[in-house]
């Protein structure tokens, strides 16, 4: 056995490395967006994806209010975008994904924002909310969903150079690691010490 | 607007590549396992993971009656015995583990079997089982967590090398698609035509 025990906060972890996802909404005049690694699908019919958002975050509560969300597929080169995305918040900026140079778009059918630079989207509906532990847990019926030419039963990933989350690591600053599966890694820097 | 719509039954597949996580479980006698990738973490404190699984499956039958489960990760060079999870049932076999070449421990915790080769395991209780359009999901609470040598902070993805799932696509047979953060992408032929 060469197994060691792992700390309870760094269970997470072990899932890396994770795609990210996008989830944006607007309400009361603010859209917000957030990289979400803790999402998953849940149903094939109806289409239901869940996310777990932390109970306090200001596009969590944008969600609430908007009773929908979006979620945006975003290539491997908008890394540091998505980095980004958890330097700022929705408390402060009208709009936090001009503020990090992502463009919107309103989605046809929940007029939900969306990103012009993703890959693919989703527009959901919220159908349920769970107060699990830390998190809340929002399920989503899937109301649309489309992806760019790189997807068609299943992503071409000979195009489609998906981001993969490997972590936050200090290396004497907090660095938001991502790799790709064509052996990439990138470090970005985040601006801010929390 | 370059987008197109994504058929309904195929939105789960955007959120590919994926690390499989393969779930374990035992009772009565029969030991079933089945790899699986609508797996999400769910909370810091108490640490909560939850796993979406398929009402008709005999591994969900068991965990039910076992009342807890546990999570493996097995690396890339394991891409194989993952693949084939799927290619045998808990109702045909009384080790589904073994059956595919894979050894099992007992946790030290919720005495469930664990996957001897695995990098990185979890024993969770099942503590919510929510009924979710045409699955289960599952809220399991870790009880225990561990990880071989290549886990510290984060994965060292210079020594560990995860498996990432990318599809199951048929070229003229079913085949299972698992790439890697290195470049790798490895076809594994199913056996069954199901």
């Amino acid at each position: 056995m060469l197994w060691k025990a792992v700390d309870p906060s760094k269970v997470h972890r072990l899932l890396y490395p994770q795609v990210p996802v996008v989830v944006t909404a607007e309400a009361e005049g603010r859209i917000g967006g957030m990289a979400a690694i803790w999402c998953v699908p849940l149903s094939f019919k109806p289409v239901l994806v869940g996310v777990a958002v932390a109970r306090d975050h200001e596009t969590s509560r944008i969600i609430s209010a908007a009773g929908a969300f979006g979620v945006n597929w975003l290539e491997f080169t908008y890394a540091e975008r998505v980095g980004e995305l958890g330097e700022t918040s929705a408390k402060t900026q009208s709009n936090k994904l001009a503020a990090v140079g992502l463009k919107t778009i309103r989605g046809h059918v929940t007029s939900q924002p969306l990103i012009e630079e993703a890959s693919a989207c989703l527009e959901c509906r919220v159908v349920e909310r769970h107060r699990v532990g830390t998190h809340d847990f929002l399920i989503g019926e899937v109301a649309a969903a489309s992806a760019n030419a790189h997807f068609s039963d299943y992503w071409d990933f000979t195009s489609y150079n998906p981001l993969l989350y490997a972590g936050t690591v200090d290396v004497e600053r907090r660095n938001s690691v991502f790799r790709s599966i064509r052996g990439e890694s990138l470090i970005v820097p985040l601006k801010h010490q929390p």
